[in-house]
């Protein structure tokens, strides 16, 4: 299934392809390919390269682990999450490592380290579907995580399915187009609220 | 000029090439590509389509508002920032629109956005230097910032200068090699330390 962006300017394909499934067919995902959506996460931009993204990983051929993974979500994920092929938690240490001092920008890296993986998914024919609908606190406990990180973000990864194979209310939130602010409401110049003049047509 | 990253699995392209120099060329960016950077940013995924990122903008053609711009950044930063071509703050939306409830993920969302922008950048043959180092306080008074957005990042972007062109000390950061941790320090299986055995050759 294909669900394209529509781009007021044109994007790059790998951006306008990428959206976020509930719903995921049962195809495991090769090994080379768990690597490499890691891969592109390790080689994200941060501040002072501290690099301060954690991922726990789950793959379903491990029953139990991904069982245990599954249970760090929420109960309204946890019910079209499980049919992905791989899981994962991002965490972010708050503080650098170098000097202890606060990291205002971890969960903004972690954001940048998310999206490099999401882009290699898109361009291994794969789909993420990022959550916040966790339980913290859960996986603290269960995978021993220490103080001065955060479990942020869950991840859902795998081969999307097709919708038409989807139970609703799966099918329609998947068959449901995607949706943008206009960019001048994000994008200003001069004052707040102004929109940027270079982005509008001359 | 290019530094490509040096993985360990092969990623795309453009998570390879994507890096953040310290020298731009004085190259203008043509206005199509700046719609497509913000474009891209517009396309990220976001907790509840939440879309907390907001962008203030500024081309150096508009010698004013670049200035601007410019002395909202850290002394150490405006030195070598100055010589981008474009300028731009990235904001987040601390609430969500819908019911001002605290959103968590505002900031790795901004970092989402500002991620699928490098990439995009990256396929234009463009960089990015995304920075922490600005004066927040100073920006939400030259541009009228209101309470509940924060200023958490400046991103410098246009054409990465040869590296022999520029002096020191600027010459020796952008040649120096990228480096990351090693991927099994960052992705764990089953408890916190352990690294993923699925990233291990068999």
């Amino acid at each position: 299934m294909i669900k394209h962006a529509t781009p007021d300017h044109p994007v790059h394909d790998l951006i306008a392809r990428r959206w976020s499934p509930y719903g995921f067919d049962g195809r495991p995902v090769a090994r080379e390919d768990v690597c490499a959506l890691f891969e592109a996460a390790r080689w994200a931009a941060s501040s002072f390269n501290e690099q301060p993204w954690r991922y726990i990983v789950a793959v379903r051929e491990d029953a139990a682990e991904f069982e245990r993974l599954l249970s760090c979500l929420t109960p309204g994920n946890r019910s079209w999450a499980g049919s992905a092929p791989i899981l994962a938690l991002g965490v972010a240490r708050l503080n650098f490592a170098r000097n202890d001092a606060p990291n205002a920008v971890a969960l903004h890296d972690l954001g940048l380290a998310s999206g490099n993986l999401s882009v290699e998914a898109t361009a291994r024919g794969l789909h993420v579907h990022q959550m916040r609908g966790i339980l913290p606190d859960r996986a603290r406990e269960l995978y021993g995580v220490p103080a001065g990180f955060d479990v942020v973000t869950a991840l859902a990864i795998g081969y999307a399915a097709p919708a038409e194979d989807l139970a609703p209310p799966l099918r329609e939130r998947d068959l449901a187009p995607r949706s943008r602010r206009p960019l001048g409401e994000s994008v200003f110049s001069g004052a707040w609220g102004e929109a940027a003049g270079v982005l509008s047509s001359s």
